[in-house]
């Protein structure tokens, strides 16, 4: 199984995505956010790029809520920041919700052009291991599988390649790598036992822990607690129906 | 003391450079190579983009012999490729030479407003660290250290992290770094004992075996075993003359 890690959204050069499964990883927070949303019973979550366009979109999506951050801060006037907390049942149980993130929403648009896109994080990541593992038995249209790590302002984002080396550490050694997928394996190998800490640690990590939100950074780094696979379809996110 | 560790040429986002030491690594090949032209006796190497840039510079540097690769292979009617073995002391003894890589050169042109240039490889990593401790001690101007790891294809690219890490590594802990800063360094002390063979199985790495150039591999690979500062100033790449 070929695997191609790219470290940040707004990568300069894309590789052929037309017979790829995507995996989009955006771990603080986006994708944790977006699976637990699922999971706590939201519809669907419409990814845009600006809140601008999160306002203009809820005009066609009645009784839709608003989430979303900049900078790791809620957006004035919206209903929802990028706290899995916020995204608890009683707010968003059968409710479709526009969210705008800086990294993660940039991913997903990034690799609109490939037949599968799917979210992970390390919340939901023996699911999405599992089903990969079904997919590549099911289905020869796809050819190999590119993470794209959301990344931080464009950077490479420690947190997200962590993740990304879970999910290659847990396919098994027979995976052709490029160069950031091989350090991806070794970091997730290195660190697995105090992640948490490491995620602390990272530019992002001090950051959330600065703005008072460690208890977002904590949730976001536990392993296989959601059996989700949020799946990018339409323009909306929802849950995989089937593998 | 600052480190920041940036992937790859072409990065979209570049830091504040102003006042910063900026490193360049490009381990396959061309800053080993040039680390190894100087130590055999080149005057200087200049750096251009293009082979078209190279062929035009020459007829202002008379005597100079042109140098570089396109996708690891010699250009057609250059002296000299992109191994470190074609700067042998009979070649370069005395000349200059204009050379253009496909990443190493890249990376130093998007440096260029930094002070302070220099030229690291696994070849002279010891006298880059020594050469370090001794301008921040001596030099309140400098405030930091960018390490430009030039990448493959604008790609993360291990052999170069790699490198950035030993650097790092060697600075001792006494370090504040950016994620891909804290990466490196974990990926170096979990590889240090094989560094030659982390290289072998990265990307590049194989594109020069399968090229038949394992011999450079090996050598470029080597570590500290060149007691040689190249610094870019005005154009040109020469010796540190003073720390």
């Amino acid at each position: 199984m070929q695997i191609e890690v790219l470290p940040s959204a707004g990568s300069p050069r894309l590789p052929y995505l037309e017979d790829k499964l995507v995996i989009v990883i955006d771990v603080l927070r986006a994708t944790s956010t977006m699976v637990t949303a699922l999971a706590n019973g939201c519809q669907a979550i419409i990814p845009v790029l600006t809140p601008e366009e999160a306002i203009e979109r809820r005009l066609s999506v009645p009784g839709a809520l608003l989430g979303g951050e900049r900078h790791a801060l809620p957006i004035e006037g919206f209903d929802l920041g990028n706290s899995p907390f916020d995204y608890v049942p009683e707010r968003v149980g059968g409710k479709r919700v526009i969210m705008t993130t800086t990294n993660g929403t940039r991913a997903m648009r990034d690799a609109s052009v490939a037949p599968l896109i799917w979210m992970a994080s390390f919340l939901n990541m023996q699911s999405i291991v599992l089903a990969i593992l079904r997919l590549f038995e099911t289905n020869c249209r796809v050819r190999g599988i590119v993470v794209f790590c959301a990344g931080t302002d464009e950077q490479f984002d420690l947190p997200d390649t962590l993740c990304a080396g879970m999910l290659i550490d847990a396919l098994s050694t027979n995976v052709t790598l490029n160069d950031l997928g091989e350090a991806a394996r070794l970091l997730y190998r290195d660190s697995k036992k105090h992640l948490a800490d490491k995620i602390r640690q990272s530019v992002h990590g001090q950051r959330l822990v600065s703005l008072g939100l460690e208890r977002d950074l904590v949730y976001c780094s536990t392993s296989n607690i959601l059996p989700i696979i949020p799946v990018f379809e339409n323009g909306e996110i929802v849950w995989l129906t089937k593998g």
